[in-house]
């Protein structure tokens, strides 16, 4: 006999059959029915299916688009501004984003690039200064690596003060996880000979607004950074960089110079605009802080959340988490405000730097509570809960907020976004 | 001082460095020009983009369609025929398929189906038989794993002869690779606790065809089969089985049933046709095989491939390796026609039962000669050549035809198939 059927317990098999047995409302989200019959009644007649195609499409049935933060028509090309569109979190499933629902985020709209007359210009402090085709790029050699990308600001909105009718697309919107594929930085430094004395970088993009950065050489980001030209397996979309732009895993999104054209290699930062105005953090002393680089580890719970509706009885809580610092080691997930914590399963593949799921049966009793969940990393990084977060940092900064994020329930289900 | 420049010859820093001064002939396609200014002359100027949108759009310099076997207007809903959309392999990067191209394999057409309206039973040798909404299935607990998915009739064009214009998306472009989201079968099965003596399982599919296969309930298959109702992070689009599909890692595609209706355990195999006379594999002694179900170890050089040209000089040889077993462990690439073999590169993520990336730099001299690679999984399975491949096997049959496959290139350097 092989002992291959698994221990129903652990399955909680319990719990399902015993909501397949009861109500609606006793089974929360589960109404599995018994059958009656060796056969389906009232499900549509089967018939011959559409054509196949050229692409596959999604169907009819399946919303799922973004919310641009600029309404069709309205435009923002003001440099010292910016766009968002983000990603709706509470619609995914796994932890792969999909490629044109990863987060757009711009100071200048998305230019369309001709990749045949895209250069990009490789200079500074090295042997031999290059210019560099797409085609150059495309035939040296290449690595892919499934990891996020975030924008610095992503969450600002709960640091200082939110409505409570905002959705997990509004609060968190603005980390995506791809397979990134290109030319591994090492590579390039070693092609141009770059002088072993350089120890920054200038990274500049050829969007309007000429955004550009300046990057530490560290051996981390030497060992990790991508000049990436494919995104899940495919050319960049122009939002994203079309079509080669700069990936640097675990490191602020704004970092990630799109649409690369200019590669400067240096002793010191160049101190642009970018660095020393706008991507400086106000401390509570009113000194700014330069160069606040890494997105420290993070979660949210993306279901339930902000303004769905949940039944009591048996539910699924399910988020995504995420360090730069490394791998996901561990989630936890409250059902009670923070006063007690459960450890989450994590579901999918658990890579370093890329969002991993995580999810945790949970049965409401219909009372008013409040739901958080909380992530470590595999370097003992711990998020910490928004109280703490705000004694360290204060509120004058307006990126890197990476605390819990806490949904509430009243006692009709009805999920709202809580300060706490 | 940090050691944090890596070793330029390992990285071949002398051949591009020679390329980047010497013409395009001797340089292959490696074309990078020295730098002679600290800007960049004869680039197109900036300007402010388009607006943000609900998705990311493609850019309209990327040509990556795939290419239906049906023309548009033409329609294949014989249940007993079938059609495919091939993926184009060779305009892939990295080892995620984007997902609207994966490949499409139908025997009628694509159905459109309701979610509300669909339903599976699940029944036969179990204790409480049960009809499940998409609702019932969303809220159990779910995996997320990232797996290969292949027709079984991938490459048979060169099994017996195939013209030598063929491309890589004609040989090989029905396999793919998502991250697949689902119910674990294994939870399923103890949901509605299915008998011990059930050895097999019926899956049936809602299509037009009513694709129905017959599944023996191995360790392997309880423990990583999944009820996926999610591919690259968004719901099944409905030529990959929306809103709900079987998903065995490893075996061939038609048993991944589509638009799944109903799954059905008893204690014999259900012969239906699909088994019976479809997917049978005819043997040199005329007799039948049933039930091969394991997708063996397999790879495609995708470039240089079929109908390509290149250059004399520096190339860069990339491709796909997979297999049914297990994770890839070694992939050879030989530029000799199978006389010496060299050790490729894999550069991406390396999982289990998922397609892997290869790579391996070659100077071509301009000789006529012929390419091919050779991959090996953990379980030691080695991708035999076609002509031991039919020693074995024959040619009667027509599935499960993994045998290596070879690109000519003549002294133009045109890439042509070979059947070698």
């Amino acid at each position: 006999m092989l002992k291959r059927f698994s221990d129903p317990d652990r399955l909680s098999r319990r719990r399902f059959l015993t909501a397949t047995a009861a109500t609606a409302a006793t089974a929360g989200g589960v109404i599995a029915a018994p059958a009656t019959a060796d056969t389906l009644a009232d499900v549509p007649p089967r018939g011959p299916g559409d054509d196949l195609g050229a692409y596959s499409p999604r169907s009819p049935y399946v919303q799922i688009a973004r919310i641009p933060e600029a309404a069709p028509g309205q435009r923002n090309v003001d440099p010292s501004a910016a766009i968002n569109s983000k990603s709706p979190l509470d619609k995914f499933v796994g932890t792969i984003t999909p490629t044109d629902l990863h987060y757009e985020r711009s100071h200048s709209g998305v230019p369309n690039l001709d990749p045949s007359k895209h250069r990009v210009l490789v200079h500074g402090m090295v042997k031999q200064p290059l210019v560099l085709t797409l085609e150059d790029l495309r035939a040296m050699p290449s690595i892919s690596r499934i990891a996020f990308l975030e924008c610095t600001g992503n969450g600002w909105e709960n640091w200082k003060s939110a409505p409570d009718t905002v959705t997990v697309q509004n609060t968190h919107g603005l980390v995506s996880t791809h397979e990134w594929t290109g030319v591994p930085l090492s590579f390039l430094i070693d092609l141009v000979g770059v002088d072993r004395a350089s120890t920054w970088m200038l990274a500049e993009g050829d969007d309007g607004a000429a955004v550009a950065r300046s990057i530490p050489l560290t051996d981390e980001i030497i060992a990790e950074g991508i000049l990436a030209y494919g995104q899940n397996g495919e050319p960049l979309r122009p939002a994203h960089g079309f079509p080669v732009r700069l990936f640097l895993p675990g490191f602020e999104g704004n970092l990630n110079i799109k649409w690369l054209r200019r590669l400067k290699f240096g002793d010191q930062p160049f101190m642009t605009r970018w660095e020393t105005a706008r991507y400086t953090q106000l401390r509570p002393d009113g000194k700014a802080r330069q160069f606040q680089l890494k997105q420290d580890v993070n979660s949210v719970i993306t279901a339930p959340s902000g303004m769905m509706r949940i039944k009591p009885g048996s539910n699924r809580i399910t988020g995504l988490a995420w360090s730069g610092h490394g791998r996901i080691t561990r989630v936890e997930v409250s059902a009670d405000g923070g006063a007690t914590w459960a450890v989450a399963a994590l579901t999918g593949p658990v890579l370093p730097k890329a969002q991993a799921r995580f999810q945790h049966d949970w049965v409401w009793d219909g009372r008013p509570t409040k739901i958080v969940s909380r992530s470590t990393d595999e370097q003992g990084n711990v998020q910490p809960d928004r109280a703490s977060f705000i004694a360290q940092v204060g509120t004058n900064a307006l990126f890197h907020y990476s605390a819990q994020q806490t949904w509430g329930i009243d006692e009709a289900g009805h999920v709202r976004n809580v300060l706490a």
